[in-house]
């Protein structure tokens, strides 16, 4: 398992990431789920994926174009000229993968599904999110659905459909992210610290805060448990329920 | 889908459904969930179901008996001398309906599973709650797992895992799952207005405080209204995450 989301403020984008990823429960290990490229203040792109590791690495690797030698590389995701065309780009990849790994093999695809949440911004243009589905499509964000999770996502949901603001900073965002991550974190050990964090900030065109929230981080200790405080007390203050038969 | 609720208090025992069932989207109907015997003064005893309603529906009908003609009924489960006795009664049931609807038919259990929460008391014993599974087993409640949730689970696990307490009152725990509630209507479509609650008192072998929540209850719409603000004004308090690179 797995939860990510990315959020798309009026001053940029922030995304968060867990790093478990397991193949039952008694054999789980750390990966990194978020990927960042910077063109030479062109474009910043971040990647952040869900799903069948063995897939997900390999369409890092395809688009990174590691089949041929460093000194050949020209990645076309880097060079596509719209955050369209590289959401595209990188839905066909996702889909040839894992049309590649079940021909010839087990014929459900559902056990090497993955879905891809992109978010960046290409010079000239506003920064733009997308979730990108194993069938290689995808939406984007708008005012109404300002951010996107993957994995994971109902423990967390809640909070993010009652709290956020796009009008936020980055504080208090990352604030509230984690107080996303905190119950899921606690309700499925499919999702494990550390958690990584980065945020874009709009028109920088260069990568923002990185933050790798450890097991034992102050933060976010501090946070959660404050935060479980204030719901008691908000609770008790709320009426109880009046019962009059 | 469906969620239900049902936590094992101090003072007995207190339980919240909802009331949808659907196939597909665009064919919803009301049906109640939530089913409650007393047999003058010696057992009380509250089912709710979660899962395939025709299922849940022969189960009802096979364990009051309606294959036989009115006067010829003896329900075994109210009969059964200790509550684990009518958890087995009921999970044998369960199990033999769903063996039943696969025999000849579809090759796969899973549409026509179902789950049920059993709570009550027969006197003499403890107020015991279970969770009976399609295979026919059960767990049972106990302090370190006090409550019950089936259906759709995950929006209202956070607060229940907050928040609970098994010496909340009556009162209390009806606002604690007005809020459980409340993310998972909001979230999930497959669960729906009206609400039923109903209260048992340990000891009291009377059917308690019943309530039915309807779409515009002045009590659900206040305290889900003033939850958010407490929300809010709770999250604005805490620290924001103090980025220092």
């Amino acid at each position: 398992m797995t939860y990510c989301v990315a959020l798309r403020l009026n001053g940029g984008l922030i995304f968060m990431s867990d790093t478990r990823t397991n193949a039952g429960v008694d054999n789980i290990s750390t990966v990194k789920k978020m990927f960042t490229w910077n063109t030479s203040g062109e474009r910043t792109l971040t990647l952040m994926t869900a799903g069948n590791l063995a897939t997900t690495q390999a369409v890092i690797s395809l688009l990174e174009e590691r089949t041929v030698s460093p000194d050949e590389r020209q990645p076309a995701f880097l060079a596509a000229p719209t955050m369209f065309q590289v959401a595209r780009l990188i839905g066909e990849t996702l889909k040839e993968v894992i049309r590649h790994q079940t021909s010839n093999g087990k014929e459900s695809e559902a056990p090497y599904r993955a879905t891809i949440i992109l978010g960046g911004q290409i010079r000239g243009m506003t920064p733009r999110l997308f979730l990108i589905y194993p069938e290689g499509n995808f939406i984007e964000a708008t005012d109404e659905t300002p951010f996107f999770q993957s994995g994971e996502m109902k423990y967390g949901r809640p909070i993010l459909l009652r709290c956020f603001d796009p009008a936020m900073s980055f504080e208090q965002a990352t604030k509230l992210l984690c107080l996303s991550f905190d119950p899921t974190l606690r309700a499925n050990l499919g999702v494990g610290m550390p958690l990584d964090l980065m945020t874009y900030a709009a028109d920088s065109f260069t990568m923002g805060h990185q933050h790798r929230f450890e097991d034992s981080d102050p933060y976010f200790h501090d946070v959660s448990a404050r935060w479980r405080d204030a719901l008691k007390t908000a609770l008790d203050r709320l009426p109880d329920y009046p019962f009059t038969d």
